[in-house]
C-alpha cells in the first residue's frame, strides 16, 4: 500500500513517523505551506514533492492539514489516489471534496512535532465511505500498532469534544495551578507528583470514586476561602465556580 | 524520634505506611472513629491505642484528621508530646489548640487507603512554630524520602487551591469526558493515551507552549458546535464556556 502524505505540521510529522518506522511505503510528502516540508521529508526519508505539480498515483492519501483547508486541498486535481482520508476530529467526512473514495483517520491524541509517541498511546477513529476504504484504513492503523475504532462523523465530533476536555482543558487547568505557585515564588515541579497520581488514580478507580476535595464534601467554608483567594484572576474564579458546581451536582444525584 | 499517629483515614494510612517502611518508630496509632483503626495498626505493626486513654509521651504527634476535627482533637489532654503537627492544606497552623509546639506537615498529594505511593511523588509543605519543630518535621520528611518545602499558613492555603485544581478539578474533567464517551457506548480507555500524553507534554513543555485546540486558535465555529453538543449537560457546558474564555484570554495577552 503506497501512501501519500499531504501536510507538514504536527499530525503529518507524527503519523509520518509511525508509517516510516513501520515501513509503510510513502510515495511522497507534500504541503502548500512548505516551511517545514524539507525537514519532514528528510525525517521520513521519502520524496518531497511541490504542491501543485502532478503527484504520482497512490493507493491512499492522508490529508494532515488544518480543518479549514480540508475542502480546498482535497478538491485539488494534483492529488491522485484511490482514496483520501482527512485526520480531523471535528470535520465531517464529507468535508472532503475530491473524486476519491472518502475516509477519516483521526488520531485521538495531541500531536507534537519532533515528539514521537508510543504507538500504544494512539487511538485512531476511522470512518470510511466504502468497505474497501475501511479495510485500508484499519490496515494502516494496524501496521503502525495503533488501536482503532470505527465511528461515524456525528459520533467522532462528540469524541472530539471529549478530547478537547481531556487535553486542552486539563492542560489549561495545570497551567493555571502552576500560575498560583509562581505567584508565591514556588517551582511548578511541586505539582508534578500530584498531577501524575491524579491521572493514575482516575484510571484505576474511575472519576466518581476518585473524587475528593471541598466540593465533593460540600465544604462551603473552604470553597468561600478559595474564591476569595482567586479575586486576582476572574477567569480562574469563573472556572473554579463552574467546576465546583458541577462536582456538587454530580455527587448529589 | 518516636511518633504518635492520630487518625485512621487515607492520610494516616499513607503517611503511616511511609513512616513504618522507613523504620521511624511509631509509638501508637489512635483515632476517635475506630472503624478502620484495627486494620491500620495491623498494617503499620504498631500499638493500637483507644482514644481518650492516657497516651504515651512521644516526641511528635501527626494529626491526620479531618479539617473540622483539628481543633477539638488537638485540645485533648490525652495526647502528650513535644510537638504536634496537622496535615491539612487548608487549615492555619493555629487551628491546633493543644499545649505542644505547633507545626504543619501537609502532603501535597491525593491520599488513598491501601494505595502506597512512591515517596518521590509526595511533597510536604512544612510550617513550624519553632526552629526545633521545623528541624523535626524536615527530618521526618527526609526519613521518608519525601521532598519538602517550608511555607507559612497563607502561602500553604494558596497552594491548596492549586492542589484542588490539579487533583479535584482535573479528575472531574476526566470523568465528564468519559461520560461523553459512555453516551456513545465507547470505552473510557480510549482517552487514557491522550490523558497521559497531555500530562507528559505539560511537564516537558509547560502549559502555554503545550496549549492547542479551538479556544487556542480562536475557532468560534468549532466552539459553537461543541456548545450545541453539550446541551444535554448544562454543568459541563458552563465548564466548557468558562475554560474556553480563560484560554482565549490567556493567549491574547
Amino acid at each position: 500500500m503506497r501512501i501519500g502524505l499531504v501536510g507538514a505540521g504536527n499530525t503529518a510529522w507524527q503519523l509520518g513517523h509511525h508509517l516510516a518506522k513501520n515501513r509503510v511505503p510513502l510515495a511522497y510528502v507534500t504541503a502548500r505551506n512548505s516551511s517545514r516540508l524539507d525537514e519532514l521529508a528528510a525525517v521520513l526519508q521519502c520524496p518531497r514533492l511541490a504542491w501543485g505539480q502532478d503527484l504520482p498515483h497512490c493507493q491512499g492519501v492522508l490529508l494532515c492539514v488544518s480543518d479549514d483547508a480540508i475542502g480546498e486541498v482535497s478538491a485539488s486535481a494534483c492529488v491522485k489516489s484511490d482514496w483520501m482520508a482527512h485526520c480531523s476530529g471535528s470535520q465531517r467526512m464529507d468535508a472532503l471534496r475530491g473524486n476519491q473514495s472518502r475516509g477519516v483517520f483521526y488520531p485521538l491524541q495531541t500531536m507534537t512535532w519532533g515528539r514521537p509517541l508510543p504507538a500504544g498511546s494512539i487511538s485512531i477513529c476511522i470512518e470510511a465511505a466504502s468497505p474497501e476504504v475501511e479495510t485500508a484504513l484499519l490496515g494502516l492503523a494496524s501496521a503502525c500498532g495503533f488501536q482503532s475504532t470505527v465511528l461515524d462523523s456525528p459520533t467522532r465530533q462528540k469524541i472530539h469534544v471529549a478530547a478537547v476536555v481531556v487535553n486542552n482543558f486539563v492542560n489549561h487547568l495545570l497551567g493555571k495551578a502552576e500560575g498560583l505557585l509562581q505567584r508565591e515564588g514556588l517551582p511548578r515541579e511541586l505539582l508534578f507528583g500530584l498531577a501524575s497520581e491524579t491521572l493514575l488514580k482516575y484510571q484505576s478507580m474511575g472519576a466518581l470514586q476518585a473524587q475528593t476535595g471541598p466540593a465533593r464534601r460540600g465544604d462551603g467554608k473552604i470553597i468561600g476561602n478559595h474564591e476569595s483567594m482567586l479575586a486576582h484572576d476572574p477567569e480562574l474564579l469563573a472556572i473554579y465556580q463552574s467546576i465546583t458546581q458541577s462536582i456538587i451536582k454530580a455527587h448529589s444525584l
